[in-house]
This record gives C-alpha cells, structure tokens and sequence, in this order.
C-alpha cells in the first residue's frame, strides 16, 4: 500500500489516538489539536484552518475526530449553548473541507466524525444530534461536488468502548469497540466510496 | 375539528400562501414573514422571534415555511456564504423551538420545513443540505425532549410544482403538488405522529 500522509485534527482524544498508534506504522501521521499534537488548530477559526494547512502543505487525507457539541438539559438549552456545536462539530468540520479541498492531493479523501445521534436521539444531546446531521448533509452534498477523485465520507459510530463516562447516556447502546471504529476510519481512507456515511457495527 | 391558533412563519412565501389559503376557513391563522404579514419577524435573531411570541401570545401550532439558505456553485462557497443556512434554515427554524416551546399550548405541535436535499443533494445546493439535515436531527431530539405532549415534525418535499424556476435544478424529480406539500402539513399538525420526517410524495 502507498504511504499516505494523514493529518488527523483530533488526534490527541480518545478516538485520535487510536486512529494514530493504528496507523502510524504504515502512513506519516500529523498529528492536529487545540491544545498539544503535531500542530495546533482551533477548527472554529476559519484562519486557524487555513494556518494548518499553510504550515502542513499537501497531503493525502484529513482525519477528523475533533467536534465539540454542547450536552445538557433541554430546558436551559438556548441558542448561545446550540452554538458550540454549529461552530465546532459543524462548521469546524465543513470549514476543514472547504478550506483543505484547496490543499488535498487529488484523489485524496476527508473523513468527519458524526455518531449515532443523527438517526438515535438520546436525552441531552439534541445539539449533537444536529451538528451530526448537519455534518451527513453536508458529506453527501460535497461527495457530488468535489473534483479530482477527491472523497468524503463520514464515520457515524454510537458510544465508544474507551468513553465509559457517556454509556449511561446511551441505554441499550452496545459500545462500539475500537477496532470496529478503527475500520470505519479504514474504510473510508483506504476505500473507494464518497458520499458515504460508515456505521462501524 | 377544535379550531386552532396557527402561526405561518414564511406564510407569505410559495409554500405558505398556499398552507394559508387551505387552512384560514378552519382555523385561525397568523402570517409570519420578514416583511410583510400579519406580524413581522426575523428568524435569524431571537429577540426577533420572542418578540413574535410575545405578541402573539398562546397558540396550538407553529409552521415554518421559512428558511433561507444560500445558492451557488461550489468552487466560490466559504464559510461566508454558508452561514445563511447556518443562521436562517436552521438557527432559524431551531430558535423558533427553542423560544417558542415557552409560549405553545399544551398538546400542540411545531411543523418545520427541510427538504429532499437532506438525503438526495444536487450541485449549488450543499448549504441545504447540510441546514436541512441539521433541522431534521433538531426534530428527532426535540421530539423526545418536549414536554406537555407538545410535538415536533419537518416536512420534506422535493422542488414543489409553483417553484418552476427550481425544476433545472432538480433533474428527474417529479415536483410535488401543492396538495401534497399541504397534505404533509396537515399529517404533522392535526396528527399525533412526533419526531418524524414527513416524505409528503
Ligand atoms: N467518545 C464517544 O463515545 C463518541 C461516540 C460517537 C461520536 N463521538 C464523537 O467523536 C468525536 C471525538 O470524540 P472523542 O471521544 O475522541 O473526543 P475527545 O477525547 O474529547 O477528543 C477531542 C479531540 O478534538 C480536539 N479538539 C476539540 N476541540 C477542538 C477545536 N476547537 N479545534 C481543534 N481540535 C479540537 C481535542 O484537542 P484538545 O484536547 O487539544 O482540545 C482532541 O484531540 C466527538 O465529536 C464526539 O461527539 C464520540
Ligand atoms: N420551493 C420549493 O420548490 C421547495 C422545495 C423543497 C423545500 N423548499 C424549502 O421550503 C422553504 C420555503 O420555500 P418557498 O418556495 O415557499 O420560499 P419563498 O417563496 O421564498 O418564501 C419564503 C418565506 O419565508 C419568509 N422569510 C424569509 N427569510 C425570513 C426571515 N429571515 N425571517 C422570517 N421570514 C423569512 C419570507 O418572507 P419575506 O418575503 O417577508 O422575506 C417568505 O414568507 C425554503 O426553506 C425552501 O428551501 C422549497
């Protein structure tokens, strides 16, 4: 297989390192997060976006797994809570596409992270539920516009094996384990499909 | 039938004329829109949208025919052109919930408008794609969320038959009629179903 360069946003979290330890021994991983990584981006910023893709130059994929949503009761949810999902796991993710398309080798692939809350709502994750949505849309749209055989695909697990906090959120949820997830983000770089939303399990 | 008291947001535009026509011999209808209508609001500001409320004061149903998203090829569209489905067709729509659930009658109902996009994008239109998406992720939480039996619903046509300068965009889609558009409505309002995605053809 060609060694592919991989920018992971998010590769510092939960599912980021994963991604990275599972990947690294066959591909060059740049490593993307707020805080720590390889390289710090702040995907609610369009020029922060732009900055990373200056300073890491053309590559093959993009891996996202950052995509902050706001959880919390419904009866104080308000406009300014629902933004940090329209601004992060939303916009971060679609700014990355529309901005990095311009970077991209040709035939190169996105893959975003949505979950299961798109089609399963759960208690106090409507804000999720919309910016995953929001984010299906958006990867389905984009498959029909993108040239140069470039893909993109989303990765829509339910609760992770490795976040035992959120599985009392996620009733009856069987936790996705991370080498199903792995393959889902496998799937989709080392695949042909575009336009594709990948339900690891 | 119990008469009801039904704000139209957008019942001036294509859609809502029509809703209007077919439902003020029934029920008491108030038109919403930006510039005209009984009441004038903007859904891209909340103050705007309480402000409705508040001046409307206690009513059974809410329809949003209102939301406005941008249009136009792919290679030009930012973050920029994006934000008019980000803060019209959904934060729009979503606000018009989230502040409205304070001032609806117990047992009534919210009817929001996406569209086929959602699954079956066409060129020019990722931004309602990903907006309409966003909504139809908002109503499946929403729906499990709201309390007082108050439910929630969108309404998903293709290009409908008095939007004729949409149909080139729309290649192999038969438009729906109006009385199919009408019919989903009315599936939604006067129907105990919530958290659903009325395919009205
Ligand atoms: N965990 C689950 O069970 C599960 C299941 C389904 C879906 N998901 C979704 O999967 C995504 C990742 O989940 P996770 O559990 O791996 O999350 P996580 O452990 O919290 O990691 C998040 C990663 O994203 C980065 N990040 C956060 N905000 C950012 C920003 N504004 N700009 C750039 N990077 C940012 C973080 O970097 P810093 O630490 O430097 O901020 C970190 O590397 C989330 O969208 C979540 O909703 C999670
Ligand atoms: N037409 C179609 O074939 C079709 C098919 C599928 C889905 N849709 C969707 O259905 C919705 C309505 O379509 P339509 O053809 O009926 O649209 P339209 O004829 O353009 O009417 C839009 C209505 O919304 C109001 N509006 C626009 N921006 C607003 C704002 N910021 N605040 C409050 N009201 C606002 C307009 O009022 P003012 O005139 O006062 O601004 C008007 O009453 C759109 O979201 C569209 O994407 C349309």
């Amino acid at each position: 297989m060609k060694k592919l360069k991989i920018i992971i946003v998010g590769g510092t979290g939960t599912m980021g390192k994963h991604l990275t330890a599972a990947l690294k021994k066959e591909h060059d991983i740049i490593i993307a997060a707020n805080k720590s990584g390889d390289i710090q981006v702040d995907i609610t910023s369009t020029v922060s976006i732009e900055n990373m893709y200056k300073k890491v130059g053309a590559f093959d994929a993009l891996i996202s797994t950052a995509g902050p949503t706001y959880v919390g009761p419904w009866n104080t949810l308000t406009d300014k809570e629902f933004r940090q999902g329209v601004e992060g796991k939303m916009m971060g993710q679609i700014n990355l596409v529309l901005i990095g398309q311009h970077y991209i080798n040709p035939k190169g692939s996105f893959t975003l992270i949505t979950g299961a809350l798109s089609h399963d709502p759960q208690l106090n994750f409507a804000n999720a539920s919309a910016a995953n949505c929001a984010v299906e849309g958006f990867v389905r749209a984009a498959a029909i516009e993108l040239g140069n055989g470039i893909r993109i695909n989303a990765v829509s697990p339910t609760v992770i094996e490795s976040s035992p906090q959120y599985f009392p959120y996620f009733p009856g949820d069987i936790p996705v384990t991370m080498k199903q997830l792995e393959f889902g983000f496998r799937k989709s770089v080392f695949g042909a499909n575009t336009g594709q939303i990948i339900i690891p399990y």
